[in-house]
C-alpha cells in the first residue's frame, strides 16, 4: 500500500453525514437544493443523437474554453489555450498541486478556515503543507499581511477560496492588492495562488478582490457545480498561463484522460446562453437576506457570509466541536459540520449549510441556540 | 514544477493523429465508430429532470455497483462493496496503481506489447517499471513462464490487458492457471495483478481466460467506453476485494470525488437491460471477419485479433515504425501508430485500428503493402 493514504485522517464531514435519519434538519449539505436547469441536459441529449459520446481533446472542447477563457478575461489567460477542462473542480484542484509542486522542495501554504481536500490532496502527494489561521477576532477575513508573514523560502503555491467554504469570506480588492504586491516584491522564484473561484457566482458583497484578474501567478479554479445545481456532472477547469496549462492537461490526460463529453456539451449550453451561469444566485440572495433574519434572531455570534451558501456558528465557551455536532445530530437531530474540519482556528464553531429551506433552517438553529452542549 | 512530468515521454499517437488531414485513412483511431445507444442517454435526461445532478457516494451508486459485480461474479468480489466507480477507465487504472504500490520499495511489471498508460502513469508517481516482452514469434502471447520469470522480490504489481491493446492478444485459460498457481505458490507478500478487461465485451475466441475469476489478489477494471460507444461518457471502475475497493475509494475520492451522476444514469439503464452491454460486439464479430478477408489478401504479415478493435502488422525488415508511421500519413495520407508506442517488442510493426468502414480500411492496408517504407 501507498504509505500516504495511512498519514490522511478520515472526513468527518463524512462520519456526521453516516449518522443522518430520515428525519433529521441536514444543515450539513456541501451542494445546492435546488434542480438544475434541465433545459441545457435536453440540449445535451439531443446533441449526443446525432454526435455521439466521443472524447474531446484531453484539455476539453475548445469552443467550451474559449467560452470559459472570455467570461472571465483574467489578463494573459483570456484564451482557450488558458483553459483546461476537469473532472469537477476536485480533480482541477489535484491536478494543479501534482503538476505544480516538487514534493521534495515546495511547500503549500493553505488559508484556514479551509476546505479540507486542499490539504488532503497535499498530503497525498507528499508535499508539505503549512497553514495561517485567519483569527476568529475578525470574522476569518483574509489578511494579506498574516499570509505574506506565514510564507516561507520553500513556499511555491498558496491555496486560496474566495468565497470560501466554511466562513463564505470574500477576499476584499485591498487584501488582493496588499497580497500581490507583496508577492511580486519577493522576487526569486514566484509564488504561485491557487485561487478557489467555485462559489464565485455566489458572491453578495460588492468588495470582492480578484487574486486572477491582479496576479500573473495564478490558477483559477472553477466549475458549475455550485452555481448550476449540477455537484454531480462533474465539470471543473483551471484556468491558467498556456505554457502551464500545458503542463497541467498532460497530468490530467493520465489521471483521466478528459472529462465528460455530456458535461461538456451541457456547460457550453450554459456559458452560450447569457446570464444562465448566474441564475440561480438570485435565489440564493433571497435565501441568504432570510437566513440573516433567522441568524439576528438567534442570539448567536455568526459570521455574515460574504458568498457561499454557509454560515459559521459560535459554540458555547470551550465546547468542542466534534463534541457538539455528535450531540446535535444523535440527541437534537440536527447535521452540522464541526469547525474542526476545517482547522484549529474554526475550533469551537460549526458550519451550517442554509441550502435547506429556511423553516428548517430556522427549526435547526433554535435547536443549537437551546441544546445543553457543554 | 514536478520533476516526474520531464521523464515521461509524450505521446507517440497524438503527435501522429495531430498530422491528420480531412482526407487521410485514419487507422489510428483508439475509439469506436458506432453511434452510442441513444435510448440510454435520453432516460438519463429523464431522470435528470425528476432526480435533479446531485453527488453519488464516492464510490457510486451502490444499485449500478451491484449490478456491475453481478454481472461479472467473480468469487470474493460480486457485491456492490467490491465496486468503484471512476471518471472512465483511465481513472480506475491511476487510483488502482497509486493506492497499491509504496513508490519507495514497489515495482510494477508490464507486460509488453502495452497500453502506454500502465508505464506512464507509474512514471507520474515514481514507481519503478519493470517490462517483459512476449515476443513476435508467438505472434505475443501472453506466456505464463516468461511473466513469471520476469517478476522480481520489489514486484507487487502485474498489468495485464486481455483483450490488449495494441495485439487483440487474450490471455488463454491455460496461461491463466499457470500463472496464478505460480503467483500463489511465491508465499510472501501477494502479487496483484491489474486485469484491463476494457475490451472485454469485444472478445472473439473462446479460449479467454479471466484472472479476476481465477485469483484473489486481482483489481478488474473495465467501463463502458468500448461495448457501448461511450468513450466520451467517462465512466470506468474497479472491482477487487473489499478493503481494497475502500482504500481505492479514498484516493478516488481525493482526486476526483466521484464520477459523473448522469453518465453513471446511463450506466445503469445499461446494465440493467440484458444484453444491452453486449449488443454493438456483433457488429465488431462481423467487421473482424471482413478485416480478416482483407489481410489475408494483403501479403501482411499480422497477429489475428481474438479481441479487440486492432491488428497489428509487420512492417519490412529494418523498418523504424516511427520513421514508417511518419511516412504513411505524409506520403500516403493514412494514419496509423507506430509498434514502438507499446514497447520495443513491437518495433518494426504498426498497430492498425479497424473501425473504420472496411473500403477504407482495405484502401488504407494496400497503401501500407505497397509503400516504400524501407
Amino acid at each position: 500500500m501507498n504509505p500516504k493514504l495511512a498519514t490522511i485522517e478520515p472526513s468527518l464531514i463524512r462520519a456526521l453525514n453516516a449518522k443522518k435519519r430520515p428525519t433529521s434538519i441536514d444543515l450539513g449539505l456541501g451542494e445546492p437544493t435546488l434542480m438544475p436547469q434541465q433545459r441545457f441536459i435536453d440540449a445535451a441529449a439531443r446533441q449526443t443523437s446525432e454526435l455521439g459520446m466521443k472524447y474531446t481533446l484531453n484539455a476539453g472542447d475548445v469552443e467550451l474554453r474559449a467560452l470559459i477563457a472570455q467570461r472571465y478575461a483574467y489578463p494573459g489567460m483570456a484564451e482557450a489555450r488558458n483553459v483546461c477542462i476537469t473532472n469537477g473542480s476536485q480533480e482541477a484542484m489535484y491536478v494543479a498541486m501534482k503538476t505544480l509542486l516538487d514534493p521534495a522542495r515546495d511547500e503549500v501554504l493553505v488559508i484556514e478556515p479551509a476546505y479540507p481536500a486542499y490539504g488532503k490532496i497535499a498530503q497525498l502527494e507528499g508535499i508539505t503543507v503549512r497553514s495561517v489561521g485567519m483569527p476568529a477576532s475578525t470574522g476569518f477575513q483574509y489578511d494579506a499581511d498574516a499570509i505574506v508573514a506565514a510564507l516561507t523560502p520553500a513556499t511555491r503555491l498558496i491555496v486560496i477560496g474566495s468565497p470560501a467554504n466554511p466562513t463564505g469570506r470574500v477576499i476584499s480588492r485591498a487584501a488582493v492588492k496588499s497580497l500581490t504586491a507583496a508577492l511580486l516584491a519577493r522576487g526569486g522564484e514566484p509564488v504561485w495562488v491557487l485561487d478557489d473561484e467555485l462559489y464565485r457566482e455566489l458572491t453578495y458583497v460588492d468588495d470582492a478582490g480578484s487574486i486572477a484578474a491582479s496576479y500573473p501567478y495564478t490558477i483559477a479554479i472553477n466549475g458549475l457545480s455550485k452555481s448550476n445545481a449540477l455537484t454531480g456532472m462533474r465539470i471543473g477547469w483551471t484556468i491558467s498561463p498556456a505554457p502551464l496549462c500545458d503542463q497541467l492537461t498532460q497530468v490530467h490526460a493520465w489521471v483521466t484522460t478528459s472529462a465528460s463529453t455530456f458535461g461538456q456539451r451541457v456547460a457550453r449550453a450554459i456559458l452560450s446562453e447569457p446570464g444562465a451561469i448566474s441564475e440561480q444566485a438570485a435565489w440564493y440572495r433571497t435565501q441568504r437576506a432570510a437566513v440573516l433574519e433567522v441568524l439576528r434572531g438567534s442570539g448567536l455570534t455568526y459570521v455574515e457570509p460574504d458568498g457561499a451558501f454557509y454560515v459559521c456558528v459560535r459554540l458555547p465557551h470551550g465546547t468542542d466541536s466534534l463534541a457538539a455536532a455528535l450531540r446535535l445530530v444523535d440527541e437534537y437531530d440536527v447535521v452540522t459540520v464541526p469547525g474542526r474540519t476545517f482547522g484549529n482556528t474554526l475550533e469551537g464553531w460549526l458550519r451550517l449549510s442554509w441550502v435547506a429551506p429556511i423553516d428548517a433552517f430556522r427549526e435547526g438553529l433554535a435547536r443549537i441556540a437551546s441544546a445543553a452542549l457543554v
